[in-house]
């Protein structure tokens, strides 16, 4: 992949623009975070994700401690150039904190509350430590 | 879907989270939006997708005007609460407003530019006039 030609617009956020992670063989929607210029930049040159981590202020290399990286297989930018869609190979199979494949691991029932989904594929605490 | 009791946390971009609606049979990923607590409340209420219009700064109940609503299957919330995938039946197929079913059709190429993937299946004049 190429530096790209294309301009996306971050100015509706600050600088930031929001990117969501697909798996790119069963389609399930696994995150979505931010990123900034240097982020989306970074993202394209490694073609691994990158995103601006809000809570830190930092350039934030997903998986780049855990090994549990995102290949990133095919990138979509929406009509308005303002989101993008990564289709990634996650590696280590979970994308969330939490160890479940999915960040949207909770369904809302019908009396209004979540329903936790799926059982976490592997224990965060060995992966971050406590 | 009853009023949920769970608490969304809206704080993150001033009383804004984001909605991404993807297609319950096919997966496609159609758009991402921003919800304010009163496009969330009136969601769960009615069971079709409603955001803020962040250009036009009013509530936006998708496809209100064309008919092509998105009818709400099944509603999931991240990890941290501040972000939901809907999973939708999109009435009329296409989410976007160009025709095409999925906002996210430009793929990047090899070159570094967009390739638009698919034709539009209805004609934006059609439906929104010039």
């Amino acid at each position: 992949m190429a530096k790209t030609e294309i301009e996306l617009d971050f100015s509706k956020f600050d600088g930031l623009l929001p990117a969501i992670a697909q798996d790119h063989l069963t389609k399930e929607v696994l995150m979505v975070a931010f990123m900034n210029r240097e982020a989306w930049e970074k993202t394209l040159e490694t073609k691994e994700a990158h995103y601006w981590s809000r809570s830190r202020q930092v350039l934030w290399h997903k998986g780049g401690t855990s090994g549990n990286v995102q290949k990133v297989k095919e990138i979509r930018v929406d009509c308005d150039d303002d989101t993008v869609l990564l289709l990634v190979d996650q590696v280590g199979r979970a994308a969330c904190h939490t160890g479940h494949v999915s960040c949207f691991h909770k369904i809302l029932n019908k009396d209004g509350g979540l329903d936790v989904v799926g059982e976490p594929v592997f224990d965060p605490e060995e992966v971050y430590g406590k």
